[in-house]
């Protein structure tokens, strides 16, 4: 039975209580809405920890003037239900006023892994996420934070949140969910018309032949992100905005493949902008999911 | 007997035993040279954890351009001498390069409780104080934290930041430790000539003055720092600096003195400058120790 959770005073209460019982906790954040992404980070956080904390809280910090936080999909009653059942144990649903009541006298700013990308568009947008990321790393007391590779900009950054300031927690990135034919899941595929639903596909299809270049040994990034692009452009009738070559987690600029990195595109079609990556190993091999 | 910890490693596998054998933690950060203040600060901070972590860190990001980073005095040898004396159970002194081996990514701003009394003229001086204490508080996963309310408005910020990030972690403001005669503690009163240091006393007196103003029914902050000026003139040479009545921990401006309120003072004698406070609220008692 998942318990709803909608003040910080409770939450302390309960995150005491299982920390004296020296139970693991672990923590999926999201912004509400669920979809399989989240169930699938849900999943995977119950095998690292005894207890799952999953937060909904749709943080205004992170939106830019111009984007959607008034029209974000909200959908109370549905969340909990998918909460219950798929083990949640706490569901953390804070108002705005509980989470910023106004007297935070300090400011984040993220100063690296940010200017490349989808953040390139989104200038504070991490600024909002590594803030409210810190307030509910310590307001769960998490052990564990699952986060989908899907949005691999976001594990970067927040890797990098928790290396910087030495947070306890480990985070765990989990892999990107598919359909059938490999095209990433997200809500947005749903604007796709039936031709660009079909073209769509191409976008993993490009970052595997990606892969293959790397394992048959062409190091050069240049090389590779021109192949991607040809593909991407003979498959389909989509903008490219970028396909990227770059070090993971650190998001630096690669001149020679030798170490772990991300080939990462993204691509707007009509009414969808869809974006996908892996992230290999010169050798090619998926890396660990702790990172 | 006192264990000297030096790497971030051994610190965190001996924080993950304390913490899975359900210790509390007690933390009190210096920058070493340890002193009387530093140790009142210890054996309050005894009072509340079962084991006592003391870091030994002098801080370069806390000091400015023109000031005395590397000068700043160290000595290794003594301050064990007196960690092991008063039952500190760790000392933890690391490296400028252990703290920040350069891949920070993101940056701390104090945006309020900065521009009012000594913090004026030491820009960014707090930014680097919290910047080092969210690392430090997380390394020592510390349960309650000690700062001397000498230093009030290091106190007011550091209550901020862990207001502001919600941190789960008690700060236990300890009264300042004075002389017989009311003299605050401090390395820096060995500077004073016979005749100032016997004008210093006043600045205490001059505050206990103001504080019996309070309990006499003055509300009227303007005129209680002019009377407090008034005092501390007609009994020393120094040169005031600042006599200031602020709200306590936020450090804003007071029209009426109907809450908890600071008082603080700056004198510059000859080649030392002091400062006192207190803390009162506005029948004049002295607030408790965890704020």
């Amino acid at each position: 039975m998942v318990k709803v959770i909608r003040t910080i005073n409770e939450l302390t209460n309960i995150t005491n209580q299982l920390k004296q019982a020296n139970e693991t906790i672990g923590f999926v954040p999201t912004m509400g809405y669920l979809h399989e992404g989240h169930t699938t980070l849900m999943e995977e956080c119950k095998k690292y920890a005894d207890t799952l904390i999953v937060s909904i809280f749709v943080n205004p910090l992170q939106f830019g003037p111009n984007e959607d936080f008034e029209r974000y999909p909200r959908d109370e009653k549905r969340d909990q239900t998918i909460a219950m059942e798929h083990d949640v144990d706490y569901l953390f649903m804070p108002s705005v006023d509980e989470m910023y009541p106004g007297n935070d006298i300090i400011t984040l700013h993220v100063t690296d892994r940010v200017d490349v990308l989808c953040g390139k568009s989104r200038p504070n947008h991490f600024d909002g996420v590594v803030t409210v990321l810190t307030k509910l790393f310590h307001l769960t007391r998490a052990d564990y934070v699952c986060f989908g590779l899907k949005d691999a900009q976001q594990v970067a950054v927040v890797k990098g949140l928790i290396d910087s300031f030495n947070f306890t927690l480990k985070i765990i990135a989990v892999p990107t969910v598919r359909e059938m034919d490999g095209l990433a899941k997200s809500s947005r595929n749903v604007y796709l018309s039936d031709k660009e639903r079909h073209e769509a596909t191409y976008l993993f299809k490009a970052l595997k032949e990606a892969k293959q270049l790397m394992i048959d040994g062409e190091k050069n990034p240049v090389m590779i992100k021109e192949k991607v692009k040809k593909y991407i452009k003979h498959h389909t009738n989509g903008e490219i905005d970028y396909v990227d070559i770059l070090t993971f987690p650190s998001l630096d600029t690669v001149e020679t493949i030798d170490q772990q990195i991300i080939i990462a595109v993204a691509v707007q079609f009509t009414k969808a902008r869809l974006i996908d990556n892996i992230i290999v190993d010169h050798s090619g091999t998926v890396p660990n999911a702790i990172i």
